[in-house]
Formats: structure tokens, sequence, C-alpha cells
């Protein structure tokens, strides 16, 4: 799934914007929990005095030997503490010389998990001065408090240390995945294995690995090898490959859910067996986005004993109990044009695509049953009838969730956990599966198994994946695993901070890589005005990258200045926040470093010009920074006004408004995030109320 | 081979630096060709008026089908060419559909290359305005075409474009090797593969690749599957990993040679097979650099069947003709303390340890020559009586290449090639395996067959390996590949920078770790002031880091201030070369910016501070960062005096000399790079001539 969200492409922006960038909710008082910058929160953190300092001699020891997964995670947990401290550890971490059962950290559990939803992931941390006991039912539980653990670790003039605490913790939901869609970019092995590294530090626990698409089959069929050869221009994944990776995500508690998405997004399938589409080939693979026709043809007897080979095949593959089928998004023309699918339909009973879908699905549903899997599907697989074992992905919104649940039947939200929209991490954050109020009772809520953030990939390269996924999807991470209650966005974004520069540990990219961005771009090593500009830009948001006069296709190059944007911009945000809390107070700090901030805004333009005038490749962002370079300028005055207590004439006014309506339209595929900001200086000090809400803007 | 480098740790100090960073040598002519930014620079280029301009039309063609060798690199050219300048390409340059048999960018040659030493890998590359052709007579030819393309895209006021130019071109030597340490610390996958493509746009075509040492086991063997699981810590390369990165090279025309290192440096063998070993067990994984003592045991019968199996298994896996045997530094003190080899020793009438390792390699050469393959093995496995299709790897000197090659013998030079020892690029490239004034006749020349530089791994992990092969390597690989009259360093230098950024677009991680890892010592996103520090700082050079108080072993932590410090410090180079400038012209230009480097380090130390308090891992830089800030004070009075015309205090003069000998001690396993070039401001101004050679500082 993916891609009807194209034909919503022209959603009031007026909406989306305040979605985008709504003001900040005033901070709750933190917990002290918080002030421990663990994500996600745990279900319950009793800090105490003391401090257990980590030197030299720390040691860690517990039942599993080398191999199993505990001994992995404990290695990886003494490895990660070296690296952060720079400390010479004397334990050999790696092999269990001598007796390891015991250690200054001891972790231990009842039994290995199982890699399954509902699995105990619970685990208890006791931090003391002498001592850390990480005990839990299974190892996976262990895993989980070994990533709290390294959170915890804080420094202070002594050194290193982690603070005595009482911490007892288990997820909320069960299901806390993210979807990697290696189809429409194909994403290397050690793009997945980070990816794997963070969501583990996230206590994240299913990777939905999106495996064929229209633009490219990713997985090497031995049954039918033409599958990969023809389907995928040499960018598949190999089974040895496919092993190491779901062997690297078990290690880290993790299971690998494939999807092969059928009926339709199947473009891919048919360069190899166009007998099996529903409209007559030759097939290529598909370069352009969007939905496309091509489809499997439910009436044609072939295709069924075709999928008992392959999903067979598959299903060995890949352990986890579940297989996702996808099922979105089915066009139908090609259905609709081929005389004998019609006549299938009429002798079948059949009365429109819909059930013709449902057809296929059921037998499919068969296929999937004999191997021993269990369906899942995207929201348009659901229909009365089906064995209430299956789990409906939900993309279309809560209230099919909703729906499922009350007909018994299990669900995972995706819908507002898109990460490729470019939305901010609050809009996911608040975005809760079960929401208060939810009408469900006990045993439908039972039925949310959780959520998945979704990297559709259409503008998505193994260069720019982790600066979509991370670190937003943190956030999602923390709604999936803590208590509902948990939800003071401030206090989210001080951890997320902590957080992002933790996960350039485990080898992310997020943050490394705008630097080499901008550096190709500027063809040069001094990028210092792109990096400002950088910070006050972000990609459009939604779909309207598609909409900008080029036509994307998988071999476009991701390698704009826009590419090189986060997807949301903590200076744009904290620019936002002093603006709100100049307004309302007034205070001449604020107002200092505001002006700072738009000095620097403005006077940006003039140096980055000559960058501009070496390389072709950033003309289109010459608008661009010249209009940051105005909107600072309009700012600036706003700002002067404000503290003499002066009121702008009304033409000032006007045209500064307009000025800013200009400048908040796309620009190099890009938007500047600052400009609502200004516009509320502005209005604060020209509008009728003097610090009224923002009007005209945007 | 890496270790009784060791035993030379205290080689003069002062010598060491002089070598470190000798004056720069004086720019000579930089010849037209060389202005375009190619690297190695090509046998003969003819540079002409007029451009093939480069927009969304821009097409290739050639005879190669999908899945070649050439079609592949055509496909990396045309995805290069659109990352770097942003264009969308029309072609679907991923499918051959339709003729893609001619384009703007024609691709011809006779037959597909042989991954072989003497294979031809020239070419000639022809820009018309309208036209590209690129010829070779091989396919391996067309690869190192297409490199050279990509460094001529060009642009101008208009957009991108390549310079019409005529080029022939074609390699000094056949060998042009990099040596990787996967041994010491594991490099996973994808730091091969992305160091792969690094060798490729360089031109290179030998990966060495050291799988076995002292410290692990890096392969996986199913016929003795307890080598790489005992050896290992879980940490080797599976056969289909191999297999993989062997196939990635061989697409890029670069083979790759195993080295299975014997008799000595095989501690990690013997934790499964203590058997084979000359001292009795148990063995475990040496975590300890140095030159170990365990070796194999020669006299033992057992050994040879066993290595019988095993190379079989290798010789089948790895495809090249060439299989490295190590040989080198084998202590023989096992062997003297088992009387059954003294027993042996006597028996067979050998002489000496050295005849003992001689009758060992000669059973092996049997070995290696029944399953196919050619010996290669470090200096110490050269004997009278080798057949001749050995090649001897010379780590001692040019002299051993010199003798082996008056024997008859082929050989391949890595002396002076050592760029883990974290010596300046200009060491390397003036280092030439057969240097002006050899004595060699011109058959014997023939026998010296390239280089190799060597990255030996005790202090280099994937975060870091990166930046210890690149940029500096690029000059190695223009010394084996161009004619020996290409020797202006400032040249190469300029080059080189423009490299260093290109080699980051195929994922090379050398410049962007370090803000990584800057960003992890200070917890947090803010680290100019350590980057200032950084770019004034080097790694101690050769073996220094040894003797620092602590002991490195493979579970150290490599994650401190020294390792996120670049090799060598351009910055440094920079400030040196304006030193000098400014004491041979006294203009005021230059005073004014070495006042302004010297003024921001001088005061970069108070920002630092804040810094350091933060984070016990900074800790260590304190001294070295008061150093620089009194370092550059000393320059700045020196650079006020020149500039008055006056002479300073005796006493003064005097106390900087002293500061400046203490300043350029190791610290923090680092050292200043700066603190020569502000040593001769101060000699420049108190020197008994005013101007005269730099005395007394280190």
């Amino acid at each position: 799934m993916a891609h009807s969200r194209q034909r919503r492409l022209f959603l009031g922006m007026a909406m989306l914007a305040f979605l985008a960038i709504g003001p900040a909710r005033a901070a709750q008082s933190a917990p002290e929990r918080a002030a421990l910058d663990l994500m996600p929160v745990p279900e319950s953190v009793n800090l105490r005095d003391g401090r257990f300092r980590v030197d030299d001699s720390l040691s860690v020891g517990g039942q599993a030997a080398p191999g199993d997964r505990a001994f992995g995670a404990a290695a990886r947990f003494m490895s990660r503490v070296a690296a952060r401290t720079g400390i010479f550890l004397k334990q050999d971490f790696l092999a269990a010389r001598g007796s390891a059962a015991d250690g200054a950290v001891r972790y231990e559990f009842t039994r290995p998990g199982k890699l399954e939803p509902l699995e105990d992931e619970s685990y208890s941390l006791i931090v003391n001065p002498g001592k850390v006991v990480l005990s839990a039912p299974t190892d996976i539980g262990v895993l989980r408090g070994f990533e709290t653990l390294l959170q915890l670790l804080s420094s202070d003039q002594a050194g290193y240390y982690i603070p005595c605490v009482e911490i007892i913790d288990r997820p909320r939901f069960t299901w806390r995945g993210l979807l990697i869609d290696s189809g429409r970019h194909f994403q290397p092995v050690e793009a997945i294995k980070r990816n794997l590294d963070g969501m583990a530090a996230l206590k994240m626990n299913v990777l939905h690995w999106h495996l064929t698409e229209d633009q490219g089959f990713r997985v090497e069929s031995k049954v039918f090898p033409r599958l990969h050869e023809l389907g995928s221009d040499g960018m598949y994944y190999t089974q040895a490959q496919i092993r190491e990776i779901i062997e690297y995500a078990a290690d880290r508690g993790i299971r690998v859910m494939p999807e092969f998405d059928v009926p339709g997004h199947s473009t891919s399938w048919f360069v190899a067996y166009p007998e099996f589409a529903s409209a007559p080939g030759p097939y290529a693979i598909e370069r352009r986005f969007g939905v496309a026709e091509p489809a499997f043809n439910p009436a044609d007897e072939r295709v069924y004993p075709f999928f008992d080979k392959f999903f067979g095949e598959m299903a060995a593959l890949f352990p986890d109990p579940y297989l996702h089928i996808g099922g979105d998004e089915v066009e139908g023309r090609h259905w609709d044009a081929n005389p004998a699918i019609q006549a299938f339909k009429k002798k079948r009973g059949l009365a429109d695509n819909h059930a013709l879908q449902a057809y296929f699905n059921t037998r499919l549903l068969k296929i999937l049953t004999r191997h021993g899997k269990k369906m899942v599907g995207w929201d348009e697989i659901f229909q009365p009838g089906l064995p209430t074992d299956i789990v409906i992905q939900s993309w279309r919104g809560t209230e099919a969730l909703v729906e499922s649940a009350r007909k018994g039947y299990q669900g995972i939200l995706s819908n507002g956990y898109y990460i490729d929209l470019c939305q901010p991490a609050e809009t996911h954050y608040l975005n809760d599966p079960i929401p208060s109020g939810s009408t469900l009772d006990e045993a439908q809520r039972k039925l949310v198994l959780g959520g998945e953030a979704t990297m559709w990939s259409e503008l998505v390269t193994p260069e720019t994946i982790d600066s979509r996924i991370w670190p937003r999807t943190a956030a999602i991470a923390e709604r999936l695993w803590s208590r509902p209650s948990v939800r003071d966005v401030g206090d989210m974004y001080r951890r997320l901070a902590v957080v992002s520069l933790r996960l350039e540990e485990l080898g992310l990219t997020h943050l490394k890589n705008q630097g080499m961005m901008l550096r190709r771009l500027a063809a040069g090593p001094d990028i210092g005005p792109l990096e400002v500009l950088a910070q006050a830009v972000e990609p459009l948001k939604n779909y309207q990258r598609h909409s900008q006069g080029v036509t994307y296709t998988s071999l476009s190059p991701l390698t704009r200045f826009v590419d090189a944007c986060a997807p949301e911009s903590m200076a744009a945000r904290d620019f936002r926040i002093k603006v709100e809390s100049f307004i309302s107070s007034g205070d001449r700090e604020s107002a200092q470093e505001l002006r700072k901030t738009l000095t620097a805004w403005k006077n940006n333009h003039t140096l980055l010009l000559p960058l501009i005038a070496r390389s072709p490749a950033l003309k289109e962002i010459e608008p661009l920074s010249l209009t940051l370079a105005e909107a600072a300028e309009t700012g600036l005055t706003a700002l002067a006004h404000i503290e003499k207590g002066e009121k702008p004439s009304p033409d000032w006014a006007e045209g500064g408004r307009g000025k800013l309506n200009e400048a908040a339209k796309p620009m190099a595929h890009a938007e500047l995030a600052v400009v609502r900001a200004v516009g509320r200086l502005l209005e604060a000090c020209a509008g009728p109320a003097g610090r009224g809400p923002v009007r005209d803007i945007m």
C-alpha cells in the first residue's frame, strides 16, 4: 500500500500546514523519570539516591552462553559502554572465560522468548551502588532492559555512572513495527541492519519488510528464479542475505514479517510471468510511482498453484508466524477490460471487483494456512467470514481499526504513522491506536495489537532513509510502548534530541549524511551557509513533491538540497517556541536571541551566493535563500516595532503579509519552516489586538 | 605481517617527525592535464576547445548486456552523474530497453578482461562536443575509462559538461593493491564493499584480504567449521558473503587475493586445533597486539593433510590465481622449546628456524600448486630454489624487492605504503617501487609488479577504517598507475582534496564520521570547538600509540578524540605553507591570514572547556587544547615581532623554544600538527639569521 495517498494530494494545504507546525503544546511538568532521558518511558521508574560507578572494572554476567541471544546483548552492552565512555574494560566480554554467571551487572531470565505477538517482553532493573540486577521472564525482556540501562548511563565530575533506580517495565502494545519498503527503492543489507539496531534501541519488535512492488521484485526465489532475475534490475536480496537479516533481527528480539503485495502493486512479477496478469504483456519494471494498473488474474486457475509453490518457498524462508499479502489499491481496470474475468465473475456470482478480490484472498488464505502462516493485509482485505487469527493493517484510519476490532479481528494501526510524509514527530506522537475516549470494550481493545511506522520509499534512497526514519520514529516507538498518559510533547522533544545522538552510535546516518550531501552539492568542503539554510527548511509535506513540475521515477536522483534537509527542523521548532515566548512575555533576552537568529538568516543569502554560482545543482535554491533573507528582514522590523511599542504602518503590514504568503509557497521542493513564526511576529506588532492569533498568514 | 614493526617503536622520534611534517615541496608548474583534477594522472591527456554538455538527454550505449561487467559500469556511471548533478536523465540506464548499442557516450571493447596480473587495463577516451567514445581492448579498460570520465565532469554557468579531450591511458604497474586486515578488527561486509568502490574510483585492482590473525579467524570453513566457530567470537565472513564480495570486486575489475597467515600469526586457529600448534594448549583468541609466539608445528605430519584440505576448500572459494600464505614474523620460541621439533630439525639437517620455515613453505607450495594456486608471501618466505612464479611482498624495504628481482622473482612493494602509521600522503607518494636511478635492468624491472597499501587494523574499527585509508591511499594509487615523472606534491594535494569529496559519494565515511565521533564525545550536537582542535591535531605516528601508558587490545574502544582526527591534517598543512610563504615574502596579507588562524586557536580553549567539563571522555584533551592555545600565543607574538621588524628578547625566545618543545610531545595519544610551523615563526624572528632554518624545535 502507499499510493492512493497520491490521490489526496490536494488536501487543503492550510490544514496540513497547521498540523505540521501547530503551536507547541505548553510543557507539562516533566516527571522525574523523564529527566533521565529514557525513551520510551518505562511503566514505572523509582529513582533513588546513589550511583553505580562505571569504570574499567565493570563486568557483566548471566546464565547465557556465547551464541545465545542474551549473551550477545550483554556483549553489545559492554562494547557500547566502552565506545561511549572510552573506558578500557578489563572483562573479556566477547568470551565467557571462566565463570561469567555473575558480574557487577547480572542478568537473569527464565526462558528464551519466542518471536511472536503477545510474547512477554517485560523486565525489571534494580540499580544499587554496587550491583545492577536485570531480571526478566524471557531473554527478550533482558534485551529491552539492556537498552534502558544504556540510556541510564550518565556522567558527573567523577566520571561515568548509572543512577540508582528501580524500573519495572512492559510494553503497552505487543506489535511495534517499522515497515521498510525495499520495493520502490532497493535498500541494501547494511541499511536494513543499522535500522534494526535503531529499532532495538527503541524497543521496537517487528520489521515489516515490503519486498515486492511495481518497481521491483526484491527477493531471490529458487523455485521461480526468473522473478528476481527479470524483476529487480539485479537489486534483490539473496536467500542467504535474507537469512542473515532474519538472524540479525532475532538477535535483537525483532520479528521479520515479509510482505508480498498482491494482486495489485505487482508489475515487477509480470516481467517474468505475463501470463498471470489480467492484461496481455509484455511487461517491464515500472519506473513511475502511483497506483499502477497491472494485477494478477484471479480467474486464471494457473495462478493458484503458482502462489502455492511461491508462498511455500517463502513460508520456509521466513520463520515468522505471519505473512503479509498486501491487498491494497487494486484499480480493477485490467479486470474490467478482460472478458474472461468478467465471465468468471458472472459465473461465480461475484457482484463487483471487491467481491472478486475477496474470492482471491480466500484462495490465498487457504494457501497460507497450508504453509502454516497467518495472513496479514491492508484494510482492503477485510471481509466477513475470514478467520479471526488474521491481522488487518489500517492505513485508511482508526475507524477501520475500530470496525474490525468490533467484528472480532486483530488490527494494527499505520494511519498517522506515515513517516514518509515528512510530518513532525508531534503529529505521530499524539496519534494513539486506542485514543482516550475510545468506545471499544476491554476485549475489543486487546485486538488492537499495536502499530507500525511506514517508510514508503518513493523518495528515499539508502543515503536518506535513516533521516526519514530517525529520530521521529522514536516518538512512535514511545507511543506504542509507554502508557497512554505519557504525552508531554515538550518532554518528548527534549528526549528525542538525546536519542537522535545516541542512534548515531549504532551507525545510523540521519545526521552525518547531511554534511556529505551538502558537500557534494557545493562540490567543496565549506558548507556553512548551506547548513544555515537547511536548518530553516523542511521538505514539502505529504505528496506535494510529486506536483512540482517534474516526474520522480525510481531512477531519479534524490540528491537535491531538499533531500539533505531533515523532515522536521529542530531549529525552526526552537525559533517558533522563542517567538511564542517573546510574544507572551516580551522579555528583552528572547528578543536578543530572536534578533541574532533572524540576522543570521538575513545575512546568509550573501554568503550562499558564491556557492550557488559554482554549482548548477544549487541553482534552484537561490529563491529559497533570498526568500528566507527577506522573511528574516520582515521579522527583524516587526521585532523592532514590538520592542519600541510602535505599531507599523498598515501598508507595511499588508506588504509583509503578502510577502510571507509568498514565502510560504513551495520552492525547490521544500518549504521554509520558519515563515509562520515570522508571521506571528508580524501580527503581534501589526494585528488589531497587538498580540492576537495568527491571521492571513497561510 | 605487521608486527615486528612494534619492535622499532623507538626509532628516533626526531627523524620520524621530520618525515611526517617535512617542509612542503615548492609547487612545480602544474601541467594542464592536472588542472583537470584527474587522479591518477593518465599517461597522455590532450585537452581541446569545446564542451560536451551533460543534460537530461545524456545516454550511454555499448555492446554489453545487462548483467555484464561493462553494462554495470555504464549504469553506475549514469547513476553517479545523476546523483552529482541532480539531473533527471531520460534514459532508462538500468534496463537495455530497445537498442542500447550506442549513445551519446559509447563504450566499446574487444573482449572480457581476465582478473589476473598483466591483464590489459588500457583505454582511450575521445570527447567531442557531440560524442564521447570510450574504447578499450578489455571491459576492464572500459571500467577505468568511466572513472576518468566521471572525474572530468565539470560545471560552468550554463550547467554541467565534460571538456573535449583525448586521453590515452594505461597503468605503469599491474598490481595496485590495498590490504585490509579483517583479522585484528573484523570489518563487516559493507566496509569492504565501500572500500572496493573507493579502490575502483582510483583504478586500484587488488584487494589483499588478510583473513586470519592471532586475534581472529574470519572465514567460514565448511570442512573445518570449528576454525571459525571457535576462532572468531562470531565475527567471520560466511562463504556466501565472501562470494558476494568477490563478485562485487570482479564487477569493479578488482581481484580478491586472500591471505591465511602461517605458520605464525595463527593463535586463533589453535583455539579449535591446539594439536597443530608447537606448544601445548589450550589456546584462546589473542586480545593483545604484537608478535605472538604460537606457531604451527612443521614437524607434525598431521599438519599437512589438514592444510591440504583447508587450502583446497579456500582455493575453490577464491578464484584468484594467487593465494597469500603470510609467512612473516615467526618468533620460533615455541619451536625451540619443543623437543620433537628439535629432533626433526636435526634429522632433516635443518640448520636453523629459517630453514625449518623454508621446509614448511616448500610443503605448502606443493599443496597450493596441487590446488592450482600460485604462492605469495612476505619477505621471509624468500629462499633459493622456489619456482619463479611466486610473488614476494616486501614489507622490510625496497632492497628486498631489488634482491628478489635480481634473482628472477616477482615482487610487490608495501614498505613505505603502511597507511596505518598515520604518515602524510606525501611520504607514500614519493615512495617509488622502482626509484629513479634503480640499477635493475629492463627484464628485472618487469618483475616488480607493483605495490600495496596496507591497512593493518590494530587501531582501526569499521567506524574509522575509511579515514585511515582515504584520501591518502589515492596518492599511492597514483604512484602505482601514473608515470614516474608525475611527482608534483603540491598538485597531488590539490587533486587529493577533490578526490576526497568525490569518495564520499561512494559511501565512504572518512569525512562524515568525524562529526559523529565528536558528537558522541561531546554528548551533544554542538562540536565547533572540538572540530577546530581536531583540525590542528594528528594521531601519533608509527607505533607511538602503543607506548602511552595503556595497552590496546582488540576489545579496546577506538572512540577517543584521537580516533576522530584525520591521519593528516590539511589545515595544518595549509598553515605550514602560509608560514613558509610569509617568512619568505613577508607580505601583509599572509600575516593577516596567519593572525586569524592563530587567534582562532588561541581563543578555542575557552570555548572548549565547557564541553570538556560535561564529558569525562574529553578530559584527556584539556592539556592538548591548552597547549595549542599557548603555542598560538607564541606564534602571534612572533608574528607581531616580524611585522614590526623587531627582534624579541633572547629570554622570550628561549622560553618559547622550551614551550614548543613541550608542545611537540604526545598528549591524549595525539600530537599538535602545527607546532613545527609555529617554531618556524619563532626562529624567523628570533633566530640568528632572522629567517634561518628551524633549529632546536624537535
